[in-house]
């Protein structure tokens, strides 16, 4: 296929690691303005360089007083002492406290000469002066002696030049991470630049022809995707510290490419390349990294991963060019494991350089919810999803597997659990350590799975947090009898007995969804099993399939025929596809004349629709999630439904009452 | 002393919090080009516009075939089909799979017309073409046969389109805080710029005629400081997801705080001022908030925090403005009295108004290292240092009580803890919750306290993430003996018996610091208590004092007279500064013509010395955290010092080997 070597050993992820360690990725320290500095990382050392305060500071209001004068005075015998003047914050003192006398002054202002204690406004009184009438608003002659009914120490009441942090001293050690209080000691200083830890630039390179940045027109029928891997990377290289450059994208191109990836090398301290997973594209990339820069090690014993290239790429040898190379890592093309390579190896190598501790955040402890065989021989990130029951007991960990391929992964999991080699199978209950895809990730307050529907979209839309996998009524069931989820959303019929608690729903009206005005004027099933409509079905797992299932059974009852018979004569029954909204799209697009779906989509959408029934879609919550804070939020919400259908609560009748054919659900009929 | 009403009652915190809630911060959503999109939270649900993938998309590299033609294939007996063509990814397919043919097909490629699944590569083999001569570069002829050795179902390596995420579907809910993942997700769905919150934007005024901003010249005769709070409650803004928009200074005048406030108003959904201590600046603000707005609470019953405003600000009335008005706090001056109101009343708001959830890291449980009295009938909040001894328990909180006025505190302490207006002692291992001046704030790994020394700062320099107090070598021996610090530093002779182990140190040569080239003469003490010379000191806890004090002692048993004698006639033996820069900068500024200090400082800053010893520096550890792995790092960072002193490790060298005076410190002579 290529002439690329092929390595028959793949490397350890420690020699994976070691490989990215020996690379620098260390851009130069700069100086950033103190605004820009907050999250950046100091390259030095900060001393004082002035005297914080600058001057003898009275820290309270009162009088600048020489503490000898006052020693003996207390409320009996008050110490009398004439007043000969006033300083005021942010003015320099136009007085000196000769022995006898003293000086009013606020909080912040510079000790008068003389002076060497304040005493409290709270412990005088003014002597003499004009008469003090009352009135706010007049203008009182000063008084020209201060009674001082107390005695005051030299220093009372004073802080002292330096005393908060004198010239010289160490304020701030390298390696501090600038959060506001550092800032505010550095403001303190007087500092309004401040060196800093570069921030390492990774250049992002995306390959293949497929790929389209979102945003641009894309035609699926030539295969075009959406380049995900690009923004992604960019948001993690920015999240570990790094600054990401976005480069244009390169197609399979080997000139193209090797002109973009020198680009990214000479401006760059590491260069990520990430994208196809087309092995013409990855042939390409490895070619330029042999001929223009060396390659440490290509393919990682750890899935996924395998194809992980690390190395260094030349940069320009002019004079303008930073001399030396630029680091280089290939990422898998796949989403999931482009983003757990760059989390579990990269974004730690960017964190460095950039001198930027692990987030506490990044890694959470939980215990397995279900048991996980696995045995490949190599290390195993296995993607998973979080859910914290909040029982007092780690969170719950369950694999998330869905194929590398799918980007939808990327939000049903949480992070990565690394299962090592030797192990061959994981307990249920056992302890794990879930690398989280980044330190903010939250887990969700709720699981939810079961069948699609949009007002269940909208339920979950008043939710705090929670997950929803749409993965049919059947498979949902399914899995709240495994006990991972909370809840399973159930449409239609069901023939699985699962112990369950039915916390409320609503119905909803379901049949065929044809062109705008019915064009081959279908009444019902039978036009499909007759004529040569084609039809398209959702999956077996779909509530829908369920209720068009039974509908077809009562034709097929009635014709004294078999429901296979039937449906073996309806043009793509067999025709699947994934969401509520799917056929009726395939309608539109001209490439069925019927779909299976739901008035609601119908009127939406704009199509016609041949009602073939109502069915209830019911919220079943596991018996032990029930008192859970978000399962009884969950409850209240599906109260609130009930209230709003019978026209009570204002606010919340928007939920259904705008969806064609929805009405509330009465619980006990399923 | 003004016009403004007294407010006898205080509001409870939770009064507090209830005004600043019933304020309305939220700004508009807005929408924001995906690439900026990191951090912020979906303003609204986003539901997949298109189905991903958009295609039937080849999820191996292999052939497209009918399923059906590979029914009964294996290994022994394999399927041969006709090879028509090929299909890369990013193209549109140009042939059909006919019945008993396949194509070849690159993962990622769009399923020919005909073709229900793909057969990997290796489990094919090629038939017939020209012959395979091994050599990579040559262009081999296309086979026109392949051999199929398995069986596939329908949909066997195909993702057919939708499957990942279908049309329709919900994406991602309202409220969703967007990190790289989510980013993915939006990507693949082709979204380019993204519905989020508003960040609220917060207007930071700051009153006080003494206040500067950083990098502007100061001029601390006139009692100028420069502006802590903006720039700290900036960046905690910019924490809490708002937007910080800094105003110039107001001064205290009336006029212009009145212009500023209401400029702010028309441009902020929040508009804090913070700054001044002085009364008058606070009674502009007052009166501003009376004439042109609502002053909702004046006064919280919380240490600190009591001088408090929460109120709101009318707008602009002309048809530019938006309607209504902004929401104001007004924060105390001191900062660190200022960032804590900032973070217990104010950070909350604003991450509410911005969707953001509170980060999980903002606040630690730890136990109290220290008993602390308290009862002053309001609220207290507790600046707290933590260390956390990795011994498995909670890690260790102590009070830190420099006075609100320091700006040390910001550093020296990690958060705040509240205590109950009811509770008047917290006990010595009681638990009690931090909440941390930022959600970044790492605490540090070391605690140390002691002498303050050029070469200590650069050890310090070499740990990662330590704290040291430099309260004096007297202060740091009596807090080691208390049971906080892991270390500390101790310079000269000690009268305090400490059961500590020594770590090592060095020695450093002491004495008077005079101006350059000694215009005075002074030859050693004599000429202080002789002569007429200004003499600066260090404080009574500095060991540096110590040794000047036994040198003092020294000199009146020779003349037979009394320490306390000779020391009265010395001019400015009282006179004492804060750290082992600042007499020699009172020297340098011409107010001493000799200070004590370190021949090191002399040097470095151009001054003349006299030599009076040498003193020995020495690190002592806590005999219970000699195992801890920070101090284990110190203890090995002091033997390489040894050996670099003996000028066997270059690197290490540096430390003390350009220091003037200052050599390898024998651990047994003290």
């Amino acid at each position: 296929m290529s002439d690329r070597k092929e390595f028959r050993d793949l490397a350890s992820p420690e020699a994976a690691r070691e490989a990215i360690d020996s690379l620098d990725l260390s851009p130069a320290p700069e100086t950033v303005p103190l605004e820009d500095a907050r999250g950046r990382v100091l390259a030095e050392r900060v001393d004082a360089a002035i005297d914080v305060p600058g001057f003898d500071r009275a820290s309270m209001d009162g009088y600048a007083v020489r503490a000898r004068d006052t020693f003996g005075a207390d409320e009996v015998d008050p110490a009398e002492l004439d007043l000969v003047g006033a300083v005021h914050a942010g003015a320099a003192p136009d007085v000196t406290v000769e022995p006898g006398t003293c000086a009013e002054i606020s909080t912040g202002a510079v000790m008068p000469d003389g002076a060497d204690a304040v005493v409290m406004v709270e412990r005088t009184d003014e002597v003499g002066g004009g008469p003090d009438d009352g009135d706010p608003d007049d203008e009182r002659s000063e008084p020209d002696r201060i009674a001082v009914r107390t005695a005051v120490a030299p220093g009372d009441h004073v802080m002292s030049a330096g005393a908060d942090i004198a010239a010289g001293a160490r304020a701030l050690g390298p390696g501090t991470r600038l959060t506001p209080r550092e800032i505010g000691l550095l403001s303190a200083l007087g500092v309004d630049e401040v060196p800093v830890r570069g921030r390492p630039r990774v250049g992002i390179v995306s390959t293949g022809d497929e790929l389209v940045r979102p945003g641009d027109e894309l035609d699926p029928s030539r295969g075009e995707i959406y380049d995900v891997n690009s923004t992604t990377i960019a948001a993690g290289v920015e999240e570990a510290g790094g600054e990401p450059v976005l480069y244009p994208h390169a197609g399979d191109d080997y000139d193209e490419m090797e002109r973009l990836l020198r680009r990214a090398a000479d401006e760059c301290d590491l260069v990520c390349s990430s994208g196809s997973t087309s092995a013409s594209a990855v042939d390409v990339i490895y070619r330029v990294i042999e001929e223009r820069g060396d390659l440490l090690l290509h393919g990682v014993a750890v899935k996924p991963g395998k194809p992980m290239l690390i190395g260094r790429l030349d940069r320009r040898e002019d004079e303008d060019a930073s001399p030396g190379g630029s680091a280089y890592v290939g990422l898998p093309g796949y989403p999931v494991s482009a983003l757990t390579i760059f989390r579990t190896f990269v974004a730690p190598a960017i964190r460095e350089a950039a001198g930027q501790p692990e987030p506490a955040t990044a890694t959470v402890e939980g215990r397995m919810a279900v048991g996980e065989r696995y045995g490949e021989g190599r290390m195993r990130l296995m993607p998973v999803g979080l859910l914290d029951l909040n029982d007092g007991d780690l969170p719950l960990v369950y694999p998330v597997d869905k194929g590398s391929g799918a980007t939808t992964s990327l939000v049903e999991a949480d992070g990565v659990v690394a299962v090592d080699p030797d192990t061959e199978y994981l307990d249920r209950g056992e302890r794990v350590s879930v690398q989280l895809f980044s330190p903010d990730v939250r887990p969700p307050t709720l699981l939810g799975v079961g069948e699609d529907d949009p007002a269940l979209n909208r339920l979950l839309d008043r939710l705090e947090n929670p997950r929803y996998l749409p993965v049919g009524s059947r498979e949902g069931l399914r899995r709240l009898r495994d006990g991972v989820p909370d809840v399973a959303v159930v449409a239609g019929p069901s023939d699985r007995e699962v112990d369950a608690v039915d916390l409320g729903g609503w119905t909803r009206e379901w049949g065929l969804v044809v062109p705008e005005g019915n064009p081959d004027g279908v009444t019902g099933l039978g036009d499909l099993v007759d004529g040569d409509l084609r039809f398209v079905n959702r999956p077996s797992d779909a509530g829908l399939r369920r209720s068009l299932d039974d509908a077809l059974g009562d034709l097929a009852a009635d014709r004294d025929a078999s429901r296979g018979d039937l449906a073996g004569r309806i043009d793509g029954y067999e025709l699947t596809v994934r969401a509520f909204e799917s056929p009726v799209r395939k309608v539109i697009a001209g490439d069925a004349d019927a779909g299976l779906g739901l008035r609601e989509t119908a009127d939406r959408l704009g199509c016609g629709f041949v009602s073939l029934g109502e069915q209830s879609v019911v919220v079943r919550a596991a018996p032990d999630r029930v008192e859970r804070d978000a399962v009884a939020e969950l409850a209240d919400a599906l109260e609130d439904l009930d209230a709003a259908a019978g026209g009570d609560i204002d606010g919340l009748a928007d939920l259904i009452d705008d969806l064609a054919g929805y009405s509330r659900n009465s619980r006990n009929d399923p």
